[in-house]
């Protein structure tokens, strides 16, 4: 294995769900090939086919994660002429998944990306290679052969960074006492994750104990700006910011994502009463 | 890592669901903190807030987990006034997890509480701690620092044994040929485990092999009293001894819970026939 | 541990779910027993009692995952005659499971079983056994004890290969231009996957680029012969050779399952139009 840094973890993020065995033959492969490897699952559930959703997962937990080899595989344009990807960061975090911008988010926000190729080199995969299947073909074992220190540029040629595809962000529009916003994720527990940060209502001069109304698929809501839930009474809505520093809306010992029927992707307003 | 035993297992019970990144973000919270340490995951399935279920999923399951820290995660209360907690049990175990019950049954089953500490000591938390998510700022770092033998006193004040809230357990009514029992579990399979022992029926006078009426919702039932589903025919109801040690309701090739409309916290009566 | 092969990994497939903690709990009492070997979930997600997909999905699976222990518990008959097995595979491979056949597909494909034994030592067990739950009392047990080094015949007597139950795997019926196939499992994208090869196609005279009509539940459906999803516009069903070198019926961007109806033990008719 010449010249690679070895890393003890892979971390695994997909939308294979745990129905199917999808995750498990992953991390069946990885263990063929580096078998004192550690894989850490930190989801399989995102949506089938959520490329942003997976992109905005990875960035919020990967903080959280020992340092290692970051696989993300949400891949609707797997088997067309998509690219594999391997990047390096600058904190030395290697991320693997196709070049779909599910990757660069995380890569962006952790350092920046030092080094990108495109997974070519077939003796780093499995043979033959399905046409619907590279998280079990291609993905799991890069990321075996890297964690066992196999250098980046072993596994294809250099990409250049402004080759990379990226995703488009959803921005909050923000006025004077208003903003308009979109749904980023739901949560189990019905939590609804919002592309706004503290930072965004307070510059639209909503704070903490104002009270404000949400207006989502033609219905109207009144929310309690609030720190947390234990400082409102049950069964009111609440707009506060959340453990990844998102603002989310959320209910009191309820479910606020099946009260407004919110789903990633949904736009509401939120106006200040007083 | 002064005069404390490390361990090299974490168990961890939550209801966080695996759709989710929560428990993911937790279990690399510990491997970052403590890299070989090994997480056993118990289960993330409780329904959420469910402490009583919680609590009972711990106890069953804790006699067949390898001594270690064990962190049960089911918190309604957070952000509230509720204290985090470290217990250390009679068989050296630890706990960790909310002061709302959820650890004590376990415990108590387990060899009693030999200490109980308050988590307040911020150099085993991260960093902030957020107001929604002490899973993994607050109970996951502690697991992790505790496993590599921080004693439990290093995390915080003692906390007196009878300050330590208690869940109510629902009990059974115990007649005369008759009892009113409350439903404690639904599983995959539509088993619907209820508050008895096989004790509980032996003193009401129903024995294997009797034939009973159930009345859940209304609506009445035959079942018989078996020891497993082998000995009645298919589409037959039985009420038995779990693999728990619960007496459960069961449908043969089929789904109890189901037909019953079964959630936990119902009740039913049992009342023998002949 | 005289005489036996120590195995570094068990891996694990049961309809248990994850919901529950019924595979948490197998992975406890392995760990207690064998603390330095391996468990990889393939999956917990096969639909309750449903043994044919267990089997079949253990046969697809066990190819990508390192030698070892394979553990397999889809077990309707838990409680009644059926015996529990431990298979050797002629490639070294250790099986165990109930004698339904759920080991037997993958067993014959690796192979072929070189040894075969009844588990009925009770040392190797946990005690009491329950009558419901062998996945913890005696496939669990058993499994870590062979890790260790067990040899198969401590564990209880031999059973003659032609005593072992089988399957009947469904069997399409192949003729000029048309095909009757039963759909074998449905996956979290809603691909059908079927009891059929490419080989199978061709059979038939049904090649790549060919326009086919699929019967299913008397509906009809166009849809067309294709190598991957990136050969057909958005929308189009494809009938293509899976990652498992199975053929399976897709939408792409759709799911084709929610679409047809399609369930497990589902007939349809495959006939060329052009």
């Amino acid at each position: 294995m010449p010249g690679g840094i070895a890393h003890r973890f892979i971390t695994l993020l997909t939308d294979f769900g745990l129905e199917d065995d999808f995750a498990g033959i992953c991390r069946g492969v990885m263990k063929r090939i580096a078998p004192d490897v550690e894989v850490i699952d930190i989801t399989h559930g995102i949506e089938p086919q959520a490329v942003l959703q997976g992109a905005l997962v990875l960035a919020n937990t990967l903080p959280y994660m020992p340092s290692g080899v970051h696989v993300a595989v949400v891949d609707p344009g797997v088997g067309g002429g998509r690219k594999a990807l391997c990047l390096r960061g600058g904190d030395g975090r290697l991320y693997v998944g196709p070049d779909n911008g599910v990757l660069l988010v995380a890569a962006e926000k952790l350092g920046g990306v030092q080094q990108a190729v495109e997974l070519q080199n077939e003796e780093y995969m499995l043979s033959p290679v399905s046409r619907t299947f590279h998280g079990r073909d291609v993905f799991s074992p890069a990321a075996a052969h890297l964690a066992l220190g196999v250098p980046p540029e072993e596994l294809g040629p250099a990409v250049p960074a402004t080759a990379l595809r990226r995703l488009e962000l959803p921005r909050p529009e923000i006025g004077e006492s208003r903003l308009r916003a979109t749904v980023l994720y739901v949560d189990r527990f019905g939590n609804v994750q919002l592309n706004l940060t503290a930072g965004d209502l307070e510059r639209a001069g909503i704070e903490p104990g104002t009270e404000v109304e949400i207006e989502v698929a033609f219905e109207r809501y009144f929310a309690i700006v609030a720190l947390t839930f234990a400082d409102v009474r049950g069964g009111d809505i609440i707009l506060y910011e959340d453990s990844y520093r998102n603002v989310a809306l959320a209910i009191n010992g309820g479910n606020a994502a099946e009260m407004f029927g919110a789903r990633p992707g949904q736009q509401l307003r939120i106006s200040r009463l007083r």
